[in-house]
């Protein structure tokens, strides 16, 4: 490894002093345009880095914004990430990813080790088995602001960013039941996520609100894959009668029912109408196209970042102190898998 | 914010010598598991962070590595970036991850960012109009490692892991070949990537190696998007005599053109064989299902970052000098959308 390049050889090179250069690296408004952008230009040429690091050390700040999501394999999440790299890049400062592959272990391992990097702030998507938040203490008593978005624990001393999974069930099944379907199958998740816990919750309130009785036979457990449709689609075909609608939690599972609904016959929507979640690319592109809740991530991604860097910058007004939660906007997008009027 | 927790906290919190607790963070052998154990609990109880990053100042290592992709939406990219994470993670480094959006001058934006936060080493796949990688130049001076993935610039300095693009486009073109077909439709991407300049040669060399003339008005461009399926459609029905084969060089592309294709009447595959590229979900969920090119993403990320970790790690064994080129399996996946015989 060559030495290390300082403001002292970049001045020799150029025959200036090292403070005109330090002024300059530093965009003081003393230096002429014309020589800061010489000084600029040397210093990229002779592989200068700027000592961020040490000065980082004094300010105790790094620039670095952690984030910890279940899984980076899907496009939900990663439009999330996406969405958050975007504005934390424009604002200076870097994104640290973890992911917990689901694990409660791990996700406190991820969480201590982006303490001890000393990130500014950190941005949370729990795991399936997350017990409890206790974890994220140790950043709260540094003042570390801790957010959380999609799958979040209600709690009052951390601000969660989200759709509103209740009303997104709702509208899903009163849609199903406008379309005239008066059996309706839910498949959900895993029950100790937030998310499918509320979407049920919003199926049995649309149920109720149209006096359709609650059966708890209709509502499946699955892991939502691509795999799952085929053992789905075999429990509908036992139950007698059959049912006329199904909301599936995610779009590549609805598209995996929709396909084994087909290949055993049945008519989409006619025998059975199929409602999905997420809008994701695949429910466009399948025949019939599914109908959906959009499930707006990038957007999740953005606003989640931009209420930790406001947060960040802040100072006196920490706007998170006061927020318990921000709930996005999500909507049904009717397409021709539920149409039956 | 509170004090900041030292070494000294923890002693006198219970009732220890400094030193011992120092020993026992820094896990050495002479400190009793039991007291080991009892002074992490007490550390983590009272929030102390360890001084990672002033000792990371004295060693030079930031444990950070950074990675550029062109953007984060897609499963390719998040599949890269989910095994790139696990090997990171296992190994105790962290992943510093940001977006080129395709632009050249985000790339080099965000190399420089990356060069100033003292990354440990880069990985970078480029963006599409990236003309060369004198902006990496600073790294190679510094003795930090570069190594791209999959969209890669041939350059002896460096190393890059791929798959084998045009053998890939080579066995894609010749299944449909094989299949009956004889006048085969290419749709590619940006001519200035090489994974879709090197598929296309593949697709000319299996139709040279078949006596089949290659045709260039053949050849589509297209951002092979989900919207794209419908305007390649059209621009194939235009052609007389019709096409019977379509290679599109991704599965979303491929099965936005199997719908189109379908909506227009015309069946697959007996009208018109479809083969895609990278092995989505969709092209498993389609009807019928695509034949596509397996395109292992979570293992490029994986190998890639071992390779870069092994190299950081390597003192005087570095590996990556030597090596200019690691190539991946790929594989065709043969499924009902090309079956014609």
């Amino acid at each position: 490894m060559e030495k290390e390049i300082t403001i002292y050889d970049i001045a020799k090179d150029l025959g200036l002093s090292p403070t005109t250069v330090s002024r300059a690296l530093n965009n003081h408004p003393a230096v002429k345009e014309k020589t800061r952008k010489r000084i600029h230009d040397a210093a990229l040429e002779l592989g200068y880095q700027s000592n961020v690091f040490a000065s980082n050390l004094r300010s105790k700040k790094t620039n670095n914004i952690g984030v910890i999501v279940p899984r980076l394999n899907g496009s939900f999440q990663s439009s999330v990430i996406a969405g958050m790299e975007k504005v934390a890049n424009e604002a200076g400062f870097n994104l640290i990813i973890s992911q917990s592959q689901e694990s409660y272990d791990k996700e406190k391992a991820n969480a201590q080790t982006m303490f001890n990097s000393r990130v500014d702030g950190l941005l949370v998507s729990l795991a399936f088995n997350t017990p409890n938040i206790d974890h994220f203490n140790p950043f709260i008593k540094k003042g570390i602001p801790v957010l959380f978005f999609d799958r979040i624990i209600e709690n009052d001393q951390y601000t969660g960013v989200v759709i509103d999974n209740i009303q997104s069930g709702y509208k899903a099944t009163a849609h199903l039941i406008e379309q005239g379907c008066k059996k309706i199958v839910h498949v959900m998740g895993h029950s100790d996520i937030n998310v499918y816990t509320d979407r049920l919750k919003g199926y049995k309130y649309a149920l109720m609100d149209n006096e359709i009785p609650f059966d708890e036979n209709l509502v499946f457990r699955s892991n939502l894959n691509e795999e799952s449709g085929e053992e789905i689609v075999n429990k509908i075909l036992t139950l007698d009668p059959k049912p006329d609608g199904i909301f599936v939690s995610n779009d590549s599972c609805a598209a995996s029912c929709l396909l084994h609904l087909k290949l055993n016959g049945l008519k989409v929507p006619r025998d059975i109408a199929v409602v999905g979640f997420n809008n994701d690319v695949i429910s466009r592109l399948v025949e019939p196209a599914i109908t959906t809740i959009n499930y707006p991530g990038y957007e999740i991604g953005e606003v989640a970042m931009k209420n930790l860097i406001n947060h960040l910058r802040g100072g006196a007004d920490r706007v998170l102190e006061n927020t318990n939660k921000i709930t996005l906007r999500s909507e049904l997008i009717v397409r021709e898998s539920s149409k039956r009027k």
